[in-house]
């Protein structure tokens, strides 16, 4: 049964089903135009005879320094990782600040100097940017958007797209799950032995670059943050015409991560993930393609937990350590508010 | 003298030397390339063959409903008239949401209600999108951010630029400078005489589209909102070789709002406006481009009020009603918190 709601509520940002529902019936239906309607993170236009991927993603963050991270990496990261799903090549970024009034000098100066740094690891620039100031209590200390460029190469590869998911196709992770999420919790909640958790928050384009630049196989990617793996798992297969089967012991979850979810009753599957990509990879491509990931850094815990069948319809199922089979759902309420 | 501060002030964002120094001695000096070094309110981007514009706006106007738009509206606007103000055609929008808590869903959907239709209006459409919650008293009721792209026609026309700038040129005002800052004003202010106060809030693209598909002897564009005109007027004159010369007479002020800005103490010239253009025009083609302008409504109480001279280097002067000259320095301090 849908809730219905007259205010908004922390869910509507939580990424997860209340927050899609909100997309639907008021964003897509008064912006009407079959770009928006598509629902991707990017949107994919033509200018002259280019395709461009343009995307946008506001950062609250709390808090705004975190171990792995801060909002500034997040926001410059965020952006990037949204076009590099896309396929494209992230070129350049805005950056638009809203700043509560009395926020110390010297803390955005480490964030921006954070921005400055992981943006030239990316090799993409921060093209054109906006300053606001609200009085103090207005906001949160301070809020980040970016929005994004990308190009796609000089190549014959198509672009990606869920319409050419099929049965059969093979599902991969870069990645260890719920590093982010949980960096964030541990950082939130002062917890003493936090220090071994790290936001795994990275741009992902210089591990993909290689992929993409060749036709890999790739049929598809998103990156899986707030609402984590299963909310990501179930945007692509609800609706659709195939079912997604996805296996539990396949999932690469650190130890720690997992024992921090048990103690906070999370699972993995729904925590934020800032530097991973879920990759949709046509049969017999998964192995070359993980081969490659692995020879990164960013990508050496990659593995393949998954795949598309031509059962179970619209539906994403989880074949558990102990061999049983249960339904993912999207998340639904709330489960980590401002995680990015 | 210069003003250090070790913390934000509300100053920083008012569109005066102190955000100018920010911009400068922070973003530019750590994100430093020679797109955002340009210091415009777009970027220009080459897409393949393609130029391209970018650019990105957050709004936090208090209040977010007032005599003539929204802060959605002004949304979609001050992100078109940043395209404008390029030479660009303003193509698509991003729209990023932050949301506080308990805001009432109908508040909402009057503002996307209101983006969709100034965007349908101007012809462009909102491509993607974003949504944040916060939790309640964590942010102002809501803050959008939307970033744009604009591309340029087929035409031989050169690209708008600072640089052709010289002496002899003419400054051209698209109308009543000061309508969005006093409307803003008395509706924050609940002033019962308020009602014939309305924002001049509205996308300036019709407006200067069939100006810009010709070669009408437009050099530079810039649309004066916070800081006003004065502000955007030095930012011209800031280190080029030529001064600027306006006439107090000839610049469209109503009465209504000279009266308000009287009152509160205010310049009209250091007002913001959200629905008017700053044109340089090359000598002797301004009549043409007034006789343009005039013909549209957006238009009618467009004005030719300054020129571009050899003398006062640097400076921006003015040429008071009673004949005397006076110096016009950039807004500095803050005049009117969150005017967009």
């Amino acid at each position: 049964m849908k809730e219905k709601t007259d205010r908004i509520l922390l869910s509507h940002g939580s990424g997860g089903s209340l927050m899609h529902d909100l997309i639907r019936e008021l964003f897509v239906r008064h912006f009407d135009n079959p770009i928006l309607g598509k629902e991707s993170d990017s949107a994919l236009l033509q200018a002259g005879s280019s395709n461009i991927a343009f995307t946008t993603d506001s950062f609250v963050v709390d808090p705004i320094f975190f171990p792995g991270g801060d909002i500034g990496k997040l926001a410059v990261c965020g952006t990037i990782n949204d076009l590099v799903a896309a396929g494209a090549r992230p070129h350049c970024l805005s950056a638009g600040f809203i700043l509560e009034e009395g926020f110390p000098m010297q803390a955005l100066e480490r964030i921006v100097e954070s921005m400055a740094e992981v943006a030239k690891l990316a090799e993409v620039f921060i093209a054109t940017g906006d300053t606001k100031v609200v009085e103090k209590g207005k906001c949160d200390k301070i809020f980040i958007n970016t929005s994004g460029i990308g190009f796609f190469s000089q190549r014959d590869v198509p672009l990606l797209s869920k319409e050419t998911i099929g049965p059969g196709d093979q599902l991969i992770i870069t990645g260890f799950l719920g590093d982010h999420g949980m960096a964030v919790m541990a950082a939130r909640n002062q917890l003493e032995h936090a220090i071994s958790f790290q936001s795994d928050c990275a741009p992902l384009n210089i591990l993909l670059e290689e992929i993409l630049n060749v036709d890999s196989g790739i049929k598809f990617m998103r990156d899986p943050t707030r609402g984590g793996l299963a909310t990501t798992l179930c945007e692509i297969a609800s609706g659709s015409t195939f079912g997604i089967k996805i296996f539990e012991d396949q999932i690469p979850v650190r130890p720690s991560v997992k024992g921090l979810c048990d103690i906070f009753g999370f699972d993995p599957l729904y925590v934020a993930n800032e530097g991973k990509m879920l990759i949709v990879a046509k049969k017999g491509r998964e192995q070359n393609i993980l081969e490659i990931l692995k020879k990164n850094p960013l990508g050496k815990n990659a593995a393949i937990i998954g795949e598309v069948t031509r059962e179970n319809k619209g539906w994403v199922t989880l074949v558990t350590s102990i061999g049983g089979t249960r339904i993912v759902n999207m998340l639904s309420g709330e489960q980590l508010p401002r995680i990015c």
